[in-house]
């Protein structure tokens, strides 16, 4: 794989199955995704509207014909920070056969880029503290650990 | 105050001005906003971008004519969890004088009830680790520290 001729673009329908499979193929995932021959339709509805929306973009790393890794970047507007929009960063992932090798760096700096061009102030996301080596990969990056994400689960 | 007085409702524009204070009034809101008169109008432009999307709730609590407490809440629909959509709650602030008597709570169970009737499967918010008394507030409330909380300022 030559992380050069890696592209990122906005996912189309149908890129849906393998963004699933994807976010289904992993520790975390396969607990609570579900992939599986057609589709659930939810992860349909989701897409379309994700699609509809502009402030919601789901993007596919691609190579050749293949879709590397994912993550969907949400744009918000918040009253806090005297009005400022935020990027949020959501569902990343890298196909495990293509880790370690830059792909997912590639796709936050471009997710970053991507949050200046809408005059985003702040860039953040959440990762699971049963991911370590994301928290590592993350900090890398410029990303700093200033707080607690809090779920609740309804 | 009496706390079954107290109403929770969607910001108006006129709000706005008391909303930017009360964010204002915080000693981390202190370094980061500007409240003067008239209102800067990046404050304004994000008060109407959150008011035109369907997927983003500023909510005021109110008690008789003044607006003790306020929160934002985001809807976002993800790949992630079977297309699931997330409830984000950001921007949270209570009236100092009114600390202490539940105003909070109230509105971070109303953002819930919100959440579940826009059928969410999760609420989730990051709080900033300079604020202990916070993470303990919303553990009181179910919510879990699961997850680290990663900003990077552009």
């Amino acid at each position: 794989m030559n992380l050069n001729q890696v592209i990122f673009r906005e996912a189309k329908i149908q890129d849906l199955d393998r963004i699933v499979y994807l976010l289904s193929d992993d520790v975390l995932g396969s607990k609570r995704e579900n992939y599986k021959q057609p589709l659930p339709d939810t992860y349909l509805d989701a897409f379309h509207s994700i699609n509809s929306d502009p402030n919601n973009e789901l993007i596919v790393a691609c190579y050749g014909n293949d879709i590397i890794g994912v993550q969907q970047i949400t744009f918000t507007p918040f009253i806090t920070y005297q009005g400022g929009w935020r990027a949020t960063i959501e569902g990343v992932r890298t196909a495990p056969i293509e880790r370690g090798k830059g792909v997912g760096s590639e796709m936050i700096k471009w997710a970053i880029h991507r949050a200046k061009k809408r005059r985003c102030h702040l860039v953040q996301l959440t990762t699971d503290k049963n991911r370590p080596e994301a928290l590592h990969f993350y900090e890398k990056l410029g990303f700093k650990p200033s707080h607690e994400g809090l779920k609740l689960h309804l």
